[in-house]
Protein backbone atom coordinates (compact mmCIF):
# COMPACT_ATOMS: atom_id res chain seq x y z
CA UNK A 1 0.00 0.00 0.00
CA UNK A 2 0.96 3.65 -0.92
CA UNK A 3 1.73 5.47 2.60
CA UNK A 4 -0.25 8.75 1.47
CA UNK A 5 -3.61 9.62 0.56
CA UNK A 6 -2.84 13.37 0.14
CA UNK A 7 -1.65 12.12 -3.43
CA UNK A 8 -4.56 10.80 -4.46
CA UNK A 9 -7.25 13.44 -6.03
CA UNK A 10 -9.94 11.83 -5.41
CA UNK A 11 -8.30 11.33 -0.90
CA UNK A 12 -10.79 13.75 0.10
CA UNK A 13 -13.84 11.95 -1.37
CA UNK A 14 -12.86 8.72 0.12
CA UNK A 15 -14.75 8.59 3.55
CA UNK A 16 -18.43 8.16 4.14
CA UNK A 17 -20.35 11.13 3.20
CA UNK A 18 -19.85 14.15 5.85
CA UNK A 19 -16.61 12.00 7.07
CA UNK A 20 -14.33 13.72 5.51
CA UNK A 21 -11.20 13.85 7.56
CA UNK A 22 -9.89 17.34 7.72
CA UNK A 23 -6.38 17.16 9.39
CA UNK A 24 -3.30 15.35 7.97
CA UNK A 25 -3.69 12.87 11.29
CA UNK A 26 -6.87 11.84 10.39
CA UNK A 27 -5.47 11.21 6.48
CA UNK A 28 -3.09 8.78 7.98
CA UNK A 29 -5.66 7.61 10.31
CA UNK A 30 -8.46 6.95 7.12
CA UNK A 31 -5.62 5.53 4.97
CA UNK A 32 -4.09 3.14 7.55
CA UNK A 33 -8.04 2.00 7.87
CA UNK A 34 -8.08 1.38 4.04
CA UNK A 35 -4.86 -0.41 3.95
CA UNK A 36 -6.06 -2.69 6.56
CA UNK A 37 -9.64 -3.18 5.05
CA UNK A 38 -7.68 -4.54 1.88
CA UNK A 39 -5.63 -7.08 4.20
CA UNK A 40 -8.97 -7.79 5.94
CA UNK A 41 -10.97 -8.83 2.72
CA UNK A 42 -8.33 -9.60 1.09
CA UNK A 43 -7.48 -12.73 3.18
CA UNK A 44 -11.11 -13.25 4.81
CA UNK A 45 -13.43 -11.82 2.07
CA UNK A 46 -16.67 -9.72 2.22
CA UNK A 47 -18.57 -11.92 4.46
CA UNK A 48 -16.02 -13.20 6.78
CA UNK A 49 -13.94 -9.89 7.08
CA UNK A 50 -15.03 -7.43 10.25
CA UNK A 51 -14.98 -3.86 10.88
CA UNK A 52 -13.37 -5.16 14.93
CA UNK A 53 -10.41 -7.23 12.29
CA UNK A 54 -9.79 -3.64 10.43
CA UNK A 55 -9.68 -1.86 13.45
CA UNK A 56 -6.82 -4.51 14.80
CA UNK A 57 -5.01 -4.26 12.13
CA UNK A 58 -4.70 -0.78 11.79
CA UNK A 59 -4.47 -0.33 15.79
CA UNK A 60 -7.03 2.18 15.78
CA UNK A 61 -9.92 2.44 17.91
CA UNK A 62 -13.49 0.84 17.12
CA UNK A 63 -14.85 4.52 17.08
CA UNK A 64 -11.96 5.93 14.56
CA UNK A 65 -13.37 3.63 12.00
CA UNK A 66 -16.87 5.33 12.85
CA UNK A 67 -15.37 8.65 12.70
CA UNK A 68 -14.73 7.72 8.79
CA UNK A 69 -16.92 5.30 7.69
CA UNK A 70 -20.54 4.34 8.23
CA UNK A 71 -20.20 0.22 8.06
CA UNK A 72 -18.86 -2.51 6.46
CA UNK A 73 -20.71 -1.78 3.47
CA UNK A 74 -19.32 1.55 3.42
CA UNK A 75 -15.39 0.82 3.79
CA UNK A 76 -15.79 -1.85 1.23
CA UNK A 77 -16.63 0.91 -1.45
CA UNK A 78 -14.00 3.26 -0.17
CA UNK A 79 -11.29 0.21 -0.44
CA UNK A 80 -12.66 -1.02 -4.14
CA UNK A 81 -12.41 3.10 -5.09
CA UNK A 82 -9.18 3.13 -3.43
CA UNK A 83 -7.86 0.31 -5.29
CA UNK A 84 -9.02 1.97 -8.83
CA UNK A 85 -6.98 4.63 -7.62
CA UNK A 86 -3.82 3.01 -6.53
CA UNK A 87 -3.36 1.44 -9.41
CA UNK A 88 -4.20 4.33 -12.10
CA UNK A 89 -1.51 6.21 -9.55
CA UNK A 90 0.43 3.55 -10.04
CA UNK A 91 0.78 3.37 -13.70
CA UNK A 92 0.23 6.56 -15.00
CA UNK A 93 3.58 8.26 -14.37
CA UNK A 94 4.97 5.59 -16.68
CA UNK A 95 2.28 5.97 -19.10
CA UNK A 96 3.12 9.64 -19.71
CA UNK A 97 6.80 9.29 -19.68
CA UNK A 98 6.59 7.09 -22.73
CA UNK A 99 7.76 8.48 -25.75
CA UNK A 100 5.01 7.19 -27.92
CA UNK A 101 1.33 5.42 -27.25
CA UNK A 102 2.51 1.62 -28.02
CA UNK A 103 5.77 2.61 -25.57
CA UNK A 104 2.85 4.00 -23.37
CA UNK A 105 0.67 0.87 -23.13
CA UNK A 106 3.63 -1.43 -22.93
CA UNK A 107 4.94 0.50 -20.08
CA UNK A 108 1.21 0.76 -18.71
CA UNK A 109 1.18 -3.19 -18.92
CA UNK A 110 4.55 -3.83 -17.44
CA UNK A 111 4.04 -1.19 -14.33
CA UNK A 112 0.19 -3.07 -13.58
CA UNK A 113 1.89 -6.47 -13.34
CA UNK A 114 4.56 -5.60 -10.94
CA UNK A 115 2.38 -3.27 -9.13
CA UNK A 116 -0.10 -6.81 -8.60
CA UNK A 117 2.74 -8.75 -7.72
CA UNK A 118 2.91 -6.38 -4.58
CA UNK A 119 -0.91 -6.09 -4.26
CA UNK A 120 -2.50 -9.49 -4.67
CA UNK A 121 -5.56 -9.05 -2.57
CA UNK A 122 -6.47 -6.17 -5.63
CA UNK A 123 -7.97 -9.13 -7.52
CA UNK A 124 -9.88 -10.79 -5.02
CA UNK A 125 -11.19 -7.42 -4.06
CA UNK A 126 -12.56 -6.26 -7.07
CA UNK A 127 -14.04 -9.47 -8.18
CA UNK A 128 -15.57 -9.63 -5.31
CA UNK A 129 -17.25 -5.99 -5.99
CA UNK A 130 -18.92 -8.02 -8.57
CA UNK A 131 -21.19 -9.61 -6.01
CA UNK A 132 -21.33 -7.22 -2.83
CA UNK A 133 -21.22 -3.85 -4.93
CA UNK A 134 -21.93 -3.81 -8.37
CA UNK A 135 -21.92 -0.61 -9.05
CA UNK A 136 -18.37 -0.44 -7.96
CA UNK A 137 -17.57 -3.21 -10.06
CA UNK A 138 -18.91 -1.77 -13.11
CA UNK A 139 -17.40 1.58 -12.30
CA UNK A 140 -13.98 0.61 -11.97
CA UNK A 141 -13.90 -1.32 -15.49
CA UNK A 142 -16.32 1.42 -17.48
CA UNK A 143 -13.51 4.45 -16.16
CA UNK A 144 -11.06 2.25 -16.76
CA UNK A 145 -12.40 1.14 -20.59
CA UNK A 146 -12.67 5.30 -21.05
CA UNK A 147 -10.00 6.44 -19.81
CA UNK A 148 -7.50 3.95 -22.31
CA UNK A 149 -10.14 4.99 -24.79
CA UNK A 150 -9.08 8.74 -24.43
CA UNK A 151 -5.41 8.04 -24.75
CA UNK A 152 -5.93 5.53 -27.63
CA UNK A 153 -7.58 8.32 -29.58
CA UNK A 154 -5.56 11.31 -28.40
CA UNK A 155 -2.82 9.06 -29.97
CA UNK A 156 -4.54 8.41 -33.09
CA UNK A 157 -4.62 12.18 -33.47
CA UNK A 158 -1.59 12.78 -33.04
CA UNK A 159 -0.66 10.05 -35.62
CA UNK A 160 0.85 7.33 -33.64
CA UNK A 161 -1.78 4.73 -34.36
CA UNK A 162 -4.50 4.01 -36.60
CA UNK A 163 -7.44 6.57 -36.96
CA UNK A 164 -10.14 4.29 -36.15
CA UNK A 165 -9.21 3.80 -32.52
CA UNK A 166 -12.39 3.23 -30.65
CA UNK A 167 -14.01 1.60 -27.64
CA UNK A 168 -13.61 -1.83 -28.68
CA UNK A 169 -10.28 -1.66 -28.69
CA UNK A 170 -10.41 0.29 -25.01
CA UNK A 171 -11.60 -3.13 -23.65
CA UNK A 172 -9.55 -5.45 -25.31
CA UNK A 173 -6.89 -4.38 -24.33
CA UNK A 174 -7.89 -4.00 -20.46
CA UNK A 175 -9.14 -7.10 -20.77
CA UNK A 176 -5.41 -8.31 -21.70
CA UNK A 177 -4.15 -6.73 -19.01
CA UNK A 178 -6.22 -8.19 -16.76
CA UNK A 179 -5.89 -11.84 -17.48
CA UNK A 180 -2.34 -11.38 -17.60
CA UNK A 181 -2.26 -9.31 -14.71
CA UNK A 182 -3.71 -12.45 -13.11
CA UNK A 183 -1.67 -14.75 -14.63
CA UNK A 184 1.74 -13.43 -14.68
CA UNK A 185 1.22 -11.38 -11.62
CA UNK A 186 -0.88 -13.28 -8.79
CA UNK A 187 -0.83 -16.65 -10.23
CA UNK A 188 2.71 -17.64 -11.21
CA UNK A 189 6.20 -15.38 -11.40
CA UNK A 190 7.48 -17.69 -14.34
CA UNK A 191 7.65 -14.41 -16.72
CA UNK A 192 9.14 -11.27 -16.10
CA UNK A 193 6.60 -8.94 -16.75
CA UNK A 194 8.72 -6.83 -18.96
CA UNK A 195 8.86 -10.36 -21.07
CA UNK A 196 4.67 -10.28 -20.84
CA UNK A 197 4.35 -6.17 -21.49
CA UNK A 198 7.22 -6.83 -24.07
CA UNK A 199 4.77 -9.67 -26.69
CA UNK A 200 2.00 -7.83 -25.81
CA UNK A 201 3.36 -3.98 -27.49
CA UNK A 202 4.91 -5.97 -30.56
CA UNK A 203 1.06 -7.31 -30.94
CA UNK A 204 -0.12 -3.84 -30.44
CA UNK A 205 2.41 -2.47 -32.65
CA UNK A 206 1.59 -3.78 -35.89
CA UNK A 207 -2.49 -4.53 -34.95
CA UNK A 208 -2.80 -0.92 -33.79
CA UNK A 209 -0.86 0.50 -36.87
CA UNK A 210 -0.99 3.25 -38.28
CA UNK A 211 -2.33 2.93 -42.12
CA UNK B 1 -29.47 -23.44 -22.18
CA UNK B 2 -28.86 -26.67 -24.31
CA UNK B 3 -31.24 -29.07 -24.38
CA UNK B 4 -28.78 -32.38 -23.66
CA UNK B 5 -26.21 -33.51 -21.98
CA UNK B 6 -25.06 -36.37 -24.82
CA UNK B 7 -22.95 -34.10 -27.01
CA UNK B 8 -20.85 -33.48 -23.83
CA UNK B 9 -17.62 -35.43 -24.45
CA UNK B 10 -17.45 -35.10 -20.35
CA UNK B 11 -20.61 -35.29 -19.42
CA UNK B 12 -20.32 -38.11 -17.88
CA UNK B 13 -18.21 -37.21 -15.49
CA UNK B 14 -20.39 -34.22 -14.42
CA UNK B 15 -22.43 -35.99 -11.71
CA UNK B 16 -20.45 -36.53 -7.91
CA UNK B 17 -18.37 -39.65 -7.98
CA UNK B 18 -20.46 -42.94 -8.31
CA UNK B 19 -23.42 -40.72 -8.95
CA UNK B 20 -23.37 -40.60 -13.44
CA UNK B 21 -26.75 -41.58 -14.32
CA UNK B 22 -26.80 -45.07 -16.57
CA UNK B 23 -29.81 -44.03 -18.30
CA UNK B 24 -31.08 -41.70 -20.94
CA UNK B 25 -33.41 -40.70 -18.56
CA UNK B 26 -31.17 -40.28 -15.96
CA UNK B 27 -28.77 -37.84 -18.03
CA UNK B 28 -31.90 -35.27 -18.95
CA UNK B 29 -32.74 -35.15 -14.96
CA UNK B 30 -29.46 -34.17 -14.55
CA UNK B 31 -29.60 -31.85 -17.28
CA UNK B 32 -32.60 -30.26 -15.85
CA UNK B 33 -30.80 -30.22 -12.25
CA UNK B 34 -27.74 -28.12 -14.24
CA UNK B 35 -29.95 -25.80 -15.98
CA UNK B 36 -31.79 -25.20 -12.77
CA UNK B 37 -28.83 -24.48 -10.16
CA UNK B 38 -27.22 -22.41 -13.58
CA UNK B 39 -30.71 -20.19 -12.81
CA UNK B 40 -30.68 -20.33 -9.32
CA UNK B 41 -26.97 -19.56 -8.49
CA UNK B 42 -26.86 -16.69 -11.67
CA UNK B 43 -30.65 -15.03 -9.70
CA UNK B 44 -29.47 -15.86 -6.34
CA UNK B 45 -26.08 -16.12 -5.71
CA UNK B 46 -24.38 -19.15 -3.99
CA UNK B 47 -25.10 -18.27 -0.63
CA UNK B 48 -28.68 -17.67 -0.93
CA UNK B 49 -28.95 -20.22 -3.46
CA UNK B 50 -30.42 -23.55 -2.27
CA UNK B 51 -30.48 -26.95 -2.90
CA UNK B 52 -34.72 -27.04 -2.93
CA UNK B 53 -34.70 -24.08 -5.11
CA UNK B 54 -32.85 -25.88 -7.84
CA UNK B 55 -34.97 -28.59 -7.34
CA UNK B 56 -38.29 -26.18 -7.77
CA UNK B 57 -37.24 -24.83 -10.64
CA UNK B 58 -36.21 -28.60 -12.12
CA UNK B 59 -39.64 -29.91 -10.89
CA UNK B 60 -37.68 -33.22 -9.50
CA UNK B 61 -37.71 -34.48 -5.99
CA UNK B 62 -35.17 -33.68 -3.39
CA UNK B 63 -33.85 -37.12 -3.25
CA UNK B 64 -33.24 -36.99 -7.78
CA UNK B 65 -31.16 -34.10 -6.78
CA UNK B 66 -29.01 -36.40 -4.44
CA UNK B 67 -29.77 -39.25 -6.99
CA UNK B 68 -26.53 -37.27 -8.26
CA UNK B 69 -25.08 -34.44 -6.70
CA UNK B 70 -23.51 -35.12 -3.02
CA UNK B 71 -23.70 -31.31 -1.64
CA UNK B 72 -24.84 -27.51 -2.79
CA UNK B 73 -20.89 -27.42 -3.28
CA UNK B 74 -20.95 -30.31 -5.87
CA UNK B 75 -23.41 -29.20 -7.97
CA UNK B 76 -22.48 -25.47 -7.93
CA UNK B 77 -18.45 -27.63 -9.28
CA UNK B 78 -20.46 -29.33 -11.67
CA UNK B 79 -21.94 -26.43 -12.98
CA UNK B 80 -18.86 -24.20 -13.52
CA UNK B 81 -17.49 -27.11 -15.35
CA UNK B 82 -20.65 -27.70 -17.46
CA UNK B 83 -20.74 -23.68 -18.42
CA UNK B 84 -17.21 -23.86 -19.39
CA UNK B 85 -17.71 -27.33 -21.81
CA UNK B 86 -20.92 -24.99 -23.19
CA UNK B 87 -18.88 -22.38 -24.38
CA UNK B 88 -16.54 -24.77 -25.43
CA UNK B 89 -18.92 -26.44 -27.25
CA UNK B 90 -20.91 -23.51 -28.63
CA UNK B 91 -18.00 -21.76 -30.34
CA UNK B 92 -15.75 -24.63 -31.08
CA UNK B 93 -17.78 -25.35 -34.85
CA UNK B 94 -17.54 -21.79 -35.79
CA UNK B 95 -13.45 -22.05 -34.97
CA UNK B 96 -13.29 -25.36 -36.77
CA UNK B 97 -14.96 -23.91 -39.98
CA UNK B 98 -13.36 -20.85 -40.08
CA UNK B 99 -10.59 -20.76 -43.46
CA UNK B 100 -7.68 -19.96 -41.38
CA UNK B 101 -6.86 -18.57 -37.64
CA UNK B 102 -7.63 -14.67 -38.13
CA UNK B 103 -10.82 -15.85 -39.48
CA UNK B 104 -11.02 -18.94 -36.44
CA UNK B 105 -10.70 -16.34 -33.57
CA UNK B 106 -13.25 -13.60 -35.31
CA UNK B 107 -16.02 -16.94 -35.61
CA UNK B 108 -15.09 -17.52 -31.81
CA UNK B 109 -15.25 -14.25 -30.68
CA UNK B 110 -18.63 -13.36 -32.14
CA UNK B 111 -20.08 -16.70 -31.22
CA UNK B 112 -19.06 -16.19 -27.36
CA UNK B 113 -20.66 -12.74 -27.33
CA UNK B 114 -24.00 -14.54 -29.44
CA UNK B 115 -23.91 -17.14 -26.45
CA UNK B 116 -23.25 -15.33 -23.91
CA UNK B 117 -26.05 -13.00 -24.54
CA UNK B 118 -28.35 -16.11 -24.41
CA UNK B 119 -26.83 -17.03 -20.86
CA UNK B 120 -26.06 -13.77 -18.86
CA UNK B 121 -25.45 -15.80 -15.90
CA UNK B 122 -22.44 -17.59 -17.03
CA UNK B 123 -20.61 -14.40 -15.88
CA UNK B 124 -22.02 -14.46 -12.31
CA UNK B 125 -21.01 -17.86 -11.78
CA UNK B 126 -17.55 -18.42 -13.20
CA UNK B 127 -16.57 -14.92 -11.33
CA UNK B 128 -18.15 -16.28 -8.02
CA UNK B 129 -16.50 -19.46 -8.09
CA UNK B 130 -13.08 -17.34 -7.86
CA UNK B 131 -14.84 -17.25 -4.45
CA UNK B 132 -16.91 -20.37 -4.12
CA UNK B 133 -14.17 -22.80 -5.63
CA UNK B 134 -11.19 -21.37 -6.62
CA UNK B 135 -9.99 -24.58 -7.81
CA UNK B 136 -12.73 -24.80 -10.28
CA UNK B 137 -12.29 -21.06 -11.33
CA UNK B 138 -8.67 -21.79 -12.67
CA UNK B 139 -9.28 -24.62 -13.91
CA UNK B 140 -11.78 -23.31 -16.55
CA UNK B 141 -9.30 -20.31 -17.45
CA UNK B 142 -6.16 -22.32 -17.62
CA UNK B 143 -7.89 -25.01 -19.82
CA UNK B 144 -9.37 -22.40 -21.93
CA UNK B 145 -5.81 -20.34 -22.39
CA UNK B 146 -4.18 -23.65 -23.11
CA UNK B 147 -6.66 -24.58 -25.64
CA UNK B 148 -6.35 -21.04 -27.29
CA UNK B 149 -2.35 -21.24 -27.14
CA UNK B 150 -2.61 -24.92 -28.83
CA UNK B 151 -4.54 -23.44 -31.89
CA UNK B 152 -2.75 -20.47 -32.22
CA UNK B 153 0.49 -22.80 -32.55
CA UNK B 154 -1.23 -25.18 -34.67
CA UNK B 155 -1.84 -22.09 -37.15
CA UNK B 156 1.89 -20.84 -36.67
CA UNK B 157 3.04 -24.37 -37.84
CA UNK B 158 0.83 -23.98 -41.29
CA UNK B 159 2.29 -20.35 -41.30
CA UNK B 160 -1.08 -18.59 -41.34
CA UNK B 161 0.45 -16.26 -38.20
CA UNK B 162 3.49 -15.38 -36.95
CA UNK B 163 5.75 -18.23 -35.75
CA UNK B 164 6.28 -17.35 -32.22
CA UNK B 165 2.91 -16.96 -30.37
CA UNK B 166 3.33 -18.51 -27.04
CA UNK B 167 0.73 -18.80 -24.08
CA UNK B 168 0.95 -14.90 -23.45
CA UNK B 169 -0.81 -14.42 -27.07
CA UNK B 170 -3.52 -17.07 -25.40
CA UNK B 171 -3.82 -15.34 -21.89
CA UNK B 172 -4.10 -12.04 -24.24
CA UNK B 173 -6.82 -13.22 -26.56
CA UNK B 174 -8.96 -14.78 -23.98
CA UNK B 175 -9.14 -11.63 -21.73
CA UNK B 176 -9.95 -9.43 -24.98
CA UNK B 177 -12.97 -12.21 -25.24
CA UNK B 178 -13.68 -11.87 -21.03
CA UNK B 179 -14.27 -8.56 -21.44
CA UNK B 180 -16.14 -7.95 -24.81
CA UNK B 181 -18.22 -10.47 -23.73
CA UNK B 182 -18.99 -8.55 -20.56
CA UNK B 183 -19.60 -5.62 -21.91
CA UNK B 184 -21.21 -6.22 -25.27
CA UNK B 185 -22.72 -9.50 -24.08
CA UNK B 186 -24.28 -8.71 -20.99
CA UNK B 187 -24.04 -5.21 -19.87
CA UNK B 188 -24.89 -3.32 -22.92
CA UNK B 189 -26.03 -4.63 -26.46
CA UNK B 190 -25.11 -1.43 -28.03
CA UNK B 191 -23.05 -2.97 -31.11
CA UNK B 192 -23.43 -6.38 -32.93
CA UNK B 193 -21.35 -9.22 -32.00
CA UNK B 194 -20.53 -9.04 -35.86
CA UNK B 195 -19.00 -5.43 -35.32
CA UNK B 196 -16.74 -6.36 -32.49
CA UNK B 197 -15.40 -9.52 -33.74
CA UNK B 198 -14.29 -7.70 -36.47
CA UNK B 199 -12.60 -4.53 -35.04
CA UNK B 200 -10.92 -7.08 -33.10
CA UNK B 201 -9.88 -9.50 -35.84
CA UNK B 202 -8.44 -6.61 -37.84
CA UNK B 203 -6.29 -5.38 -35.19
CA UNK B 204 -4.87 -9.53 -34.40
CA UNK B 205 -4.73 -9.87 -38.49
CA UNK B 206 -1.97 -7.37 -38.52
CA UNK B 207 -0.83 -7.74 -34.94
CA UNK B 208 -0.11 -11.62 -35.38
CA UNK B 209 0.54 -11.18 -39.04
CA UNK B 210 3.88 -14.02 -40.19
CA UNK B 211 6.88 -11.66 -41.10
Amino acid sequence: MTATVASNDRGSAIASEGKQPRTARGQRTLRAILDAAAAEFGEKGFHDGSISGITRRAGVALGSFYTYFDSKDAVFRALVRDMSDQVREHVAPSIRAAPEQIAAERAGLQTFIEFVRDHKEIYRIIDEAEFVDPDSFRTHYTTTADRIAARLKAAAGRGEIRADVDEVHAWAIMGMNVFLGLRYGVWEADRTPQAVADTVAAMLARGLAAD
